[in-house]
């Protein structure tokens, strides 16, 4: 019995119309990577549970996807430990192996791995997909594209810098309006400090990070429900509702962080950094929010996010500086900044935009209708031809009805149909219809081939 | 303890050189499948086992790496099933997803499940990784791309006119001289029939097919050992050591396949491909080849082959026509024909003769040394405006020594260092290093620019 294909859920098949969208985006950020120095790299996609556990949390664990072993996979597995069913502890007997999860760890067990080879700083890219067994739902998938461009070995801050305008580079060049966002995980100690809750630094910047979804009285709710004293956050409430120009809210921080090494050093980053940024000529606004945060624990300087401005939906784009990305792997002391454009979100914003270049999505330009073995015969060189001008070119294959072969041309937006009947074959010609004008002309194969490529 | 990584065997790490040359490669049959209206598809690395199971035979289902189940994946094995330790019975149970196998089998699954919206021929291609438990050895690996192109949905031999173009133009273009071997699934059936052992094509071909490599006595022994005839072997014989242009073979086939209808079937189909190639004037030598054979079962039409003539390695590229594709999914009567380049092979043979364009491996093309803070404030719209002119430019982050920067130069093969001391920022200038020729020369930022986009 023939089964009912289906694939699995949180998983897509893409499309040709689809694809071309996407190569779209991904050679745009391959382009601007490419440009600004960075390198392509590739990891499997199956990396070993030793290098995967432990990266993500006890809740990443648990999202990895995990191979069975090959063949007798039960062979190191007791028949105790089998009674005892206990999952967590015999998939590890059962796999050794994972599918990635993000782009990051992979990267910080290949410069570890590579290290003898490596010229530092290495300034690498990687385009692959990850997978997260995690519940599908709308906008969320089981296997999705990173597009992530990281620098490891230079503390220099004019990685950031080159950074942002990566961003905005890619962005202005995808036609979308967007606002970057930047602050500085410095920035957010010291402001702990200075509220006199050091020790509470994770709650606090968690609870601040969502000021703009759940709002301020419920951020101080929240701050409250963590034990931070009403001294504390009286004293956040000028900062976490400062306004002004970077500049602005800049001085005013300074002042804040007087009393705060940590906080004040986080200040000259930043000023550093939009000082840079500001003699570069960025297409769009970047913006200094200091209730910024993303997976604070990770993050040690600068952090970034992308929102875009015409379209209603998450970041698109983040990153930051972490220190000692390759320290669980044995190589400490090395610090590294990086981003990572979500593609999904991405092709989202250009769909609901509709901001493709017709080029972009143009497959096949010509096709030569099929009129018969003789016509056939007649039209093989000049199809030769046209591709060796670099025309995308079709032969219909088979003899089928005019009509088939127009609707062909139709569904797959053909802009040139060729016809090359008794007349056209004994004048030594093709008539040349244009899909998009309904114009027919009649033409030697050389002016063909220039009308085409001259458009 | 940090734990030493390591990636699972079988698996490797693409490093910048290595993925620059894979995608000139990927790059090149990209552009020649487009430029016969092929269109990209492509499909999730995971399968529903349902789809993958029974595909590749019982060897195959082995060696395919599937995944445990998320959550509680012993929930519906019983105690008895777990005692019993049945692996091959118990696996099915404790995974439900697999990895794709090869792009074949999840592109019959595509067709099937989005019919509805496909427009029939249905040109595809698909260039994605597969995945095989295969034990790994030398060229052997348990993760590699495929480069596949189908039609589906058209009988037309011009599908398979067109393939050896596209197995044409790709080697020209990557300067690989090679052979392209041919044969028919139906001249092998005529073959069978004319030596009355209709039922033993499968033994017959098997042994054939390792005609270059053990040679006839062996071929003759080892059908003996199946049981064929000695009357079959002796006729056999004129066949398998058949001669001569391909003209020649047709000709002397045809008389011998005189009473075989689907054999005669086969000769009229492979003559009309060779005609019509004959005309569109392939670079490499096309070769009827009888005893080419290629995953008989699989195969209903003409069969393909390619062998590089300069590197002795195995099959570079393969494919054939197949009936029925979709039937296995519940669509029967689609009838098919594909190729598919070897991309691990071609890239051993691209390395071995060395073939890579220059351009194609080059990164960075514009390094300016750095020399300080005020330095780099003077350099970076003069960086901004060589990335806006399209040349791929760094600023070395850091104010490292000289040496270290100009080594970072040479190990990343950059061809023009820019250094800015006090005298060219005096004078307005720049200093610009050819590394090849190690010439200096002083010149403003536009003529800068000219001097390399004019390289």
């Amino acid at each position: 019995m023939a089964n009912k294909p289906s694939i699995p859920k949180g998983t897509r098949d893409f499309c040709p119309e689809e694809m071309a969208k996407r190569n779209y985006i991904f050679d745009t950020i391959r382009r601007v990577y490419a440009l600004y120095g960075f390198q392509q790299i590739e990891t499997p996609a199956m990396e070993t549970l030793h290098t995967l556990m432990g990266k993500y949390g006890e809740e990443g664990d648990k999202l990895l996807f995990k191979i069975l072993n090959s063949g007798d996979y039960l062979k190191s597995v007791s028949d105790d430990e089998l009674k005892e069913r206990n999952t967590l502890k015999m998939q590890t007997r059962l796999c050794e192996k994972g599918l990635r999860y993000d782009l990051t760890v992979p990267f910080a067990r290949y410069v570890v791995m590579h290290r003898e080879e490596l010229q530092l700083p290495f300034k690498r890219y990687q385009i692959q997909p990850v997978w997260r067994a995690d519940r599908p739902q709308k906008g969320r998938y089981r296997e999705f594209y990173q597009c992530d461009a990281d620098v490891v070995g230079s503390d220099s801050l004019l990685n950031e810098v080159e950074l942002m305008q990566i961003i905005d580079t890619v962005f202005t060049e995808l036609g979308v309006r967007v606002q970057i966002k930047i602050n500085n995980r410095k920035i957010l100690t010291g402001i702990a400090e200075v509220m006199g809750e050091k020790d509470k630094i994770v709650d606090i910047t968690v609870a601040i990070d969502k000021l703009d979804k759940i709002g301020l009285e419920n951020v101080n709710a929240e701050l409250r429900e963590n034990g931070i004293s009403e001294e504390a956050i009286r004293k956040l409430q000028p900062i976490i509702r400062l306004e002004g120009t970077n500049e602005d809210k800049l001085e005013v921080i300074a002042k804040v962080l007087a009393d705060s090494e940590t906080g004040l050093k986080g200040v000259e980053e930043t000023r550093f950094i939009l000082d840079m940024l500001k003699t570069s000529g960025l297409k769009n606004e970047i913006q200094l929010d200091l209730t910024l945060a993303r997976g604070l624990n990770y993050y040690t300087g600068a952090i970034f996010e992308v929102k875009a401005l015409d379209v209603q939906i998450g970041s698109i784009t983040g990153g930051g500086r972490y220190d000692n990305l390759t320290g669980i792997f044995g190589m400490p002391g090395l610090s590294g900044v990086g981003i990572s454009f979500g593609a999904d979100r991405i092709y989202d914003v250009l769909n609901t935009l509709d901001l493709y270049p017709k080029e972009s999505v143009q497959g096949t330009q010509l096709l030569f209708i099929n009129f018969g073995e003789k016509e056939t015969a007649y039209c093989m060189p000049v199809v030769a031809a046209a591709r060796r001008a670099g025309i995308r070119t079709e032969m219909y294959p088979d003899k089928a009805k005019m009509k088939k072969q127009m609707s062909y041309a139709n569904a797959k937006n053909i802009n040139f149909v060729a016809l090359t009947g008794e007349s056209e074959m004994e004048a030594g010609k093709i008539t040349l219809k244009n899909m998009a004008t309904g114009k027919q002309q009649s033409m030697t194969s050389e002016e063909l081939i220039r009308h085409i490529t001259q458009k």
